[in-house]
Formats: structure tokens, sequence, C-alpha cells
């Protein structure tokens, strides 16, 4: 069976010194869970992977699949630079009893489509879970190509992709293509884009996952749920509200970098909603002002959500 | 005192089950010492350190510094995404003995200036060891500014800086605005790039980190020896010869990722001239096949190598 | 009254020598207009406007706008680097009698937002016809951001935009800025991405300027009126047959620069349909082999074209 | 005989009203002869010529050629996007009695290096004058590879390379190249970096094309006398004289675009220094702020140009 609706990569909330706040993390998955999502994958870039020791991605591992105990698949990220390092992730989450993983192509280095290839089969062989690929050429600087991601597809070396290009067109051509296949192993594409959800449902796509939903995960869950039942109208109403609550992750403007404006944004509207107990992002993102805390209490007030 | 010479980024030899060959690894820290060189620096890009698991580093870390023994400074490479992950490889590179540290800029996610500036303060502060700037655009896509890099110098936070960006004119810049600072903690400037040697310390660069090195230490230590001395022309001659021989690196052309083809080329040379048991590169890196192999030692037999 | 509709970018027929072949672009004219076109955009990327020469874009403007008569707009592309060189094409485009100019932001030169502003203004203030913004980042280097686009919707600077970025959450964001401006001047937005045209104009979209257009109008035509008609399940069928034949821009591979690839297509399959006498794009594009041209035929013949 | 020296892209006065100020323009052909160049580059990028109209190209073609009178050679920029563009500047600065061409790889377009070198091969067959690559990532997104440069070297397509990319290893690469290729035509290899004109030389290139070549010709010409004479020494010094000096373009910042900040330092110093009689660079460019200016001054003044 193929991995399908809201799958929120989950914030990891932190105490003022930086710490996993595990107190927080699982009433933001109770948030999650009561919301409706059908899954949840932990330690993707919006959980701020690419800042956690692997003591702190542990914990986040440990204390979330612990906690869900069950009730709903846990994806987890293995973010790494190369297959050895990404093994060793991989090997925390399966022990960790993580569901499935997510990992992308190699980044740091100078990497060749032929090399994407065997990166992914190695992890895909060697860990025991499904593997789903994250393409996010934003952070890793190299775009999966449809044909490589239909041919990982086809031998059943990937369960999934995440797309998280921007790039819809190059999604409906690997929804197409994975429709064209047949008899093989069940592949999931989910969107990661927060604002084409609707249309990327209407494409073919099996879900979304959304860093927005952390905040709203009611409003994807609707979303969703007024797609699979043919009502796009109520869809696009609802993906409409979401565009504007969207507005949210540019409040930090070009003061800091995009990573830190979207987290910071993301823990400020769960702060502010009485979810987690601190909005604090990990070092060294630069933290929002208490005005522009204030400009995002408007747009989730705006949005229903105060 | 600040850094200067010859410090090649040491090569990880491994075993065709892609285990850290200590043993090799200890005749290569031989064959450099032996080779004349001023310091080793271990775990940078060269080092295959995107590969290398964090058992895989800590051996690496264990077998250099313990086999060095104190002869020559043994800086250590502490790559990663950000801020708290680059403190636990300090951590550990601190406790097995390491002379400094090496940091890239934040990569994956995207950052600021004002955050890199964090992320190398913050690093400083805990890390108790000298740090050193590794400006590498090609990997962390993000170039690090002379007006950053100096601020950082003059208020002690940097040791120094690697310039691995290929900008010599940066690098000149940097030369001549540490030149300005007085009574300041020392600062060494190195640049990465092997084939322009000669002309970065004609402009005031303090020593070079060549992973060509590997290779061939007594070619950079002589260049180094005739540049200190004077005796530019002599200098220049040798550097023309290193250019020549680093034709290597292109060996593997476009059938493969640039990492894969210029360290498949430092190990191939390094098995030919018999100093390591095997010339395998981490996965998913694709090697050099048997004709290549061939070529690079036509290339070491012209350099009067073979 | 805004533009809306399907707006192919109207191909360049050759003659083998290079010359602007009139006999075969009066026959494409034809070809589009009789498919049911709302408006012709000539002297776009897929016109291979980087390739003429200005007397060769004279003789294109002259040729379709004299053929048309008025039968639907004509807008015309004004490509060049920087605001000067745009108003000695605007110029040219008035007196050819062009409905509309379309305009990049400045490229080869390192541009900042403030000066795209000064750009599109001073354009739309000199050249006293209705001007489109081409958002084209893959050949200009620079996207539009939303806030500069609705800023100069607001205020009148821009009838429309051209978003050829791929970038569909991007488009919603301008979409949605759009209709939330009232009282104001007519804005259209316009995709010009041809693999999804049904999701743009789900979101609001109002047009599509197709660059398959040339080869399929009736299939735009088609996917519009289903659209419009409010029968998205035809709409979508209509779409993904075009995105199958999409595959055609694909066959040249990577043997050829992207542009001679999708070009390529667009001209052999107008070849092999007999609307043109000769399929050569102009230099320095690398031409399709006799063997791809018949790739691109047999992707035709399944898309019900020959 | 191979082009050498010291050859400025000269800049492009204009009036108040965006005009060509032949007679600023004059003066400043003679300040720069008399300074003791060896050759002026007319239409390059320092020249505006991204800016500059058809008919202003042309006016600045004639006016330079003609107050020239054959006293130095006189390369005209051909820059443009394609082939068949370049070839229509071609023949008018044939006409206008160029010397040589200067011409970029195919920009705006998606381009590979087997349609570069057909552009290359094309100007050159059909221009009837001596061809010069200018190799200009930062302008046209596309890097000139050492091989394809000596390859058309070789064959005697290109009469030298314009090499503005900064990558000194790129430029020594192609100067040994060059010098292992035996009864060839002439090949000059000039570099258009500022500030690393000693290295180069030292490397072996023939000569430079310095914007700031324009503000201060002297210094260049000396420069290059010291270091043709052997006085690496003194070449060093004034090349250090120099980089001090070339920090006028970094005063305007990143509130506008690099190429506004750079071109406007050069107009303002040579207002400054009573060459040209108004400072204006052409639209869309931000002009520098009247303190930007008077910093520019205070720089002058140091390096004891005012």
């Amino acid at each position: 069976m193929r991995l399908s609706g809201v799958i929120p990569p989950v914030c990891t909330p932190m105490t003022p010194e930086y710490e996993v706040d595990t107190a927080s993390l699982v009433r933001l998955v109770d948030h999650l869970v009561d919301g409706g999502v059908d899954a949840l994958f932990v330690l993707g870039s919006s959980s701020e992977v690419a800042y956690l020791t692997d003591a702190q991605r542990r914990t986040v591992l440990d204390t979330v699949v612990g906690h869900v105990g069950g009730q709903v698949p846990v994806l987890a990220g293995v973010i790494d630079m190369t297959t050895p390092r990404v093994l060793d992730h991989a090997r925390v989450a399966a022990e960790a009893g993580a569901s499935g993983l997510v990992a992308t192509a190699p980044f740091y280095t100078r990497t060749h489509p032929e090399e994407i290839r065997t990166h992914f089969r190695t992890i895909a062989r060697r860990a025991g879970l499904p593997l789903y690929a994250y393409d996010l050429p934003v952070s890793v600087h190299t775009k999966l190509s449809t044909g490589l991601v239909l041919e990982l597809a086809a031998e059943g070396t990937l369960a999934g992709l995440k797309d998280s290009s921007g790039d819809d067109g190059g999604l409906r051509a690997v929804v197409m293509g994975r429709d064209a296949l047949s008899g093989e192993a069940p592949f999931s594409v989910l969107t990661g884009s927060e604002v084409t959800v609707d249309s990327a449902l209407w494409m073919g796509a099996d879900g979304v996952v959304p860093g927005l939903g952390n905040v709203d995960p009611q409003g994807y869950v609707e979303l969703y749920r007024c797609a699979s039942q043919g009502d796009w109208e109520a869809a696009r109403a609802e993906q409409e509200r979401l565009v504007r609550l969207f507005e949210i992750v540019h409040v930090g403007g070009s003061r800091m970098g995009g990573s830190s404006s979207g987290l910071g944004a993301f823990k400020a509207a769960l702060y502010l909603r009485g979810v987690i107990d601190c909005p604090v992002t990990a070092l060294p993102q630069i933290p929002l002002s208490e005005d522009e805390v204030g400009r995002i209490g408007k747009l989730l007030a705006a949005a229903g959500l105060l």
C-alpha cells in the first residue's frame, strides 16, 4: 500500500538552552495526530535536522516513535552528505522503529547521476526499510531527473518521492510515469510545496509533506479530504487560506537566511498557539524579533488560528 | 606564531571493504612527514571527509595524531552542516589531540553572512583550539567575503583562512588586509589551489594546502623552499611541473563527479607509487577504470615520480 | 480588458540559408489562427529571438502583423540586455503595429531589484503600448519577485506577466495578489509552462503562452475551452495528452544545448506536419539528426498529429 | 605578432541626457594613449556595451577609431546573444576600422560546448579580423574550458583570450598549453582582473585589460613595464597600490547591482580627475550618491591621483 495523505515534517521544539524539549515535542505530536494527519516525518528540513546533533536526532526519534506507539507511520530523515554517513543514520532510525527513511542526493561533494543512483540503491539494499527520495535542489544543489526517479521506482529501490523542488511540471511527469508502470511495487509521490497542494493532488500526487502543517494540521487535512472526495472548489478555497497563512515565512525578510525566517515562523506560530513552550531555533540562525513575532500573530489571527 | 609552509590534506586510504586502512594511512603520514611537510590537515575534502562515518573520522584522527607524536601540527577538519554538529566534531578532535580546527560556512541550509559570523564565533569560543575558516564555494555554495574574514581575524576568532575558492584576487585582498592589522593575533593565509602556489606566496600567502601534495610532497616542499629563499624562477619551474602533474585529476572526465575524478586520481597515484595498498574511494563514488589508472601512471612517469 | 486564452510564441521558420522564410511563417500564422488561438506572441524565446538579427526581427514583425490584419492581437518580444536597447526594439515594434510588448529583466549585467523596477517603468512610460513582464530565470538568471510584480501591476506599469519560471507557487501568489488589487488597471497572468496549464488556469491564471502550441494549437485551445467551461476532467485529459507530446523536446538529449533540443523539436514537428518548408534552426544551434527527427515523428503519431 | 601590454576597456562617457559624450570620449582616449597604453578595447563590459544602442556603439567606434588614427590598435567588443547578432556587430566594427574583435560565448540561450565552438568558428571565418574570446562567466553564465580555448587557438580560430573569469589557475593552464603549441599562429593571453596582473604576467600572460586602467593608465603601464624588465618587486608594489585604489568599485555596496557600483566608480573617478564632463551611467543603473562620490575622491587622493 502506498503512503498518502498529510504527512507533516515535525518541527523540533527546543529549550532556551538549545536542547530538544521533549515535553513540547510530545504536545506537538498530539497536536498533529489529533489534527488528523496520516503519518509523521521527523528529522526533515523543517525539523532543523541540519542543526541537530546525532544525540538530538536520536532523542527526537525515540520520543516521537515512542509516543506515537504505532497510531500512524513515522518516517525518519537520514540527511547527510554521502552514502556511508546516511547508512549510519539509517541504522539508528531502524533501531528506533521508524517506518521508512527519507534521503536526499549526496551534497557537499560534486556528484554525478550515476553516483546518485548508486547512493539510493545502496541505502535501499542495506537499510531494510522503505526509502523515499527527497528532491531538494535548494539544499543539495542537484535536481533529481524524472528518468532517474522512475528507474529507481520501477526496480523497487524507491518507495516514493518527496518533491520539494517547486517544479510541478516535473512532479506531474513523475506521476504520469509512475502510472505507466504496471505490476510494480507501490510508489508514492508527495509534494513538499505548501502552496500548490490542490493542484499536485489534481495531477495525481498521493499526499503532501507541508512544513506549514505544523501550524495548521487541520487545514491540510481538510484540504486533502475535500480533494479526495472530488470537491475541488472547497479544496482550492482551503488552499488559498493556507497560502495567505504561509506569508508568515517571509516576515523575517532579508535580514536573515531563508531557513531562519521559515523555521522561525513555524516555531513562533506554534508558540503563539500554545503548542510549544519556546520558539527558539538552533544556532547559528538569527531569531525573529518581538515585532516580527507580533506580525506572525496577526497573520495567525487572520487565518482563524488565534 | 602563524602556521606556514606545506600542509597537505591527508588522503584516507581504504580497504577493499571501505574501511580505513590504518597501515596505509601510517605509511602515507610517513611519506608526507619524510617529504618535509610543515603540518598535516586530516579530515578535509581531499580526505573524503564527506564520506567518512564518525567512527572512521575518529580512527583517522587517532591514527594520525598518535603516529605523528607531535613532530608536526595536525589540523582537523570539522566539516558538517551547522554549528551544533560542527561542535560535536570539534570536541572529538580536541580529545584526540588535534592542533587546530578547520570549518566551512554552514551548508544545506540557506544561510546569511550574519549567521556565518555567529557560526565561526561560536565554534571559536567553545572549541578551545585555533580555528581556520575553509572557503570552499564549490561545496558549500557560499563565498566568504573579504570583509567578514578580516573582521573575524581582527577580533581573534580566526587563526587563519584556507582559501579554496580559486579567487586569487580575493586571497590577495585578505593578505593585504591582514597585513594592515597591527598588534593583532597571528592570522595565516593558506591557498588550497594546487596550481597557483608560487603566485599566492608571491602575494604574501603563508602556505599551501595541496591535495596533490599527497602524491608529491617533495615537489611542494621544494616550491615553498625556493619561494622562501626568493628564488622565484625556480619556484615557478617547480610549480609548472606540478601543474602538468595535476592533469591526473581530469583523467576521469565527465563520466563521473568531479570529486570522484580528483580523489580517485590522488589515490591511484599513491597506489602506483607504492604508498597505499588499495586505491578504492568511498561510496557512492565511481572508480577509475584500469585504462584511466594507466594514464595516471604515464603522467606520474612524466613528472619523474615512477 | 485583460488578455486571456492561448497565445503561442510563434516559431520563426528559416530557409536553409538561415533567412526568415516568410511564406512558411505566413502558413504557420494561419495554422495557429485557424487553430483558434486568441493572440500571437512573436519574437519570444521559442521564436529564436536571441538568434535573429534586427533586420530579421523586423521582417517577422511586418510579416505577422501584416498577415494577421487585426484578427487577433500580436504581442512582440523586445528581448535585449538593458533598457536603452529594449527601447530601440520597442520603437520598431510600435511602428510595425504590435499590440503589446514583452520584456525580460536586464541580463548580462549584474542587476538589482531597484534597477529592474526602473527598467520596466522606463519601458512602459516611453513605449506607449501595454507591457508584459517575461519571467525567465533560465535565460536572465534573475527571478522576478512577487512583490515587485504586484507593485508594478498596481501602479499600471505592467499589463501582465508571462511566467516561465516553472514556479507555480509563485504564479499563484501573483494571481492571488492581483485579485486583491481593486479598481486597478487589468493585469493578465499567463503561464509559459506547457505542462501545467490546467492547474495554472485552476489557480486563476488568464492564459498560456505554450511553445508546444506551435505544434498543436487545437490541443491548447481545447484545453483552455474545457477549463473555461468548468470541465476540468476533460481539461486534464487534454493536458496529459500534451504532456506526452512534450516529450519531443527531450529527444535531442544532452548532446546539444537545451535551446537546440527544444526549438529543433518544435520546428521538426512543424515540418513533419507540413506547416513549414524546412526545419533548420539558427546558428550556432546543433541540428537534430535524421534518427531524432524520426523519433519526433513517432511521438506526433502517438498524439494523433500525423 | 601577438597583442601584449596594457589594453584598457574604454569607458563610454555620457551626457546628462544619456547620449555618448564624444568630446569627453576623445579626452579619455587622449588620457589613455598619453598614459602609454598599448591598445584600446572599446565596447567591452566596462564600456557599458550592454547598455549602448547600436547607434551609440557606432558613434563610439567611429569616434575612437577616427581619433586614434592608427597610433595604437583598437579592439571592438561585439557583444550579443548569439552568432547572427554578433556577426552584425562584427560587420559594423570592420567597416569602422577596428583592428580586432572580442566576443563572448552565447548567452540568454542554454548553450553547449559544441555550439560555443561553432559560434567562434563562424565569427572568425566570416569576420575577417583577429578574434579574441572573452571569458566572462559572471555575465554569460558559461566558463570557457581550457581544452576548447586551446583547440580554437591551435587551429587559428582565436587570436587570443581575454580571461575575466577570475580563475588564475585556468589562465595558467591556457598559458602553458599555448606555449606547448609549436609553429602555430600567435595567441595572446590577457587577464581581465585588475588585482592579479603581476601574477598573471609572472605566469606568462601577455597583457591586461583593466577597467581600472581608465582611472590610472600610468599605473598599469608602469606595472607592465616593471614586469617586462624583470623588476617584479616594483611590479608588485605598483599592483598593491592599484589594489587599494580598486576599492572604489565597492563604494556603491549592496544597494545597487555590481555593474552600477563598478562602472559608476570608474566614471566618478574620471569625472573627479577632470577627464570627462559628467559621471552619469546608462539606465537602469542606480547612480552613486554625492557621499559615495566623496568617498571615491578620498580613495583617489590616497592613491596620489587627485
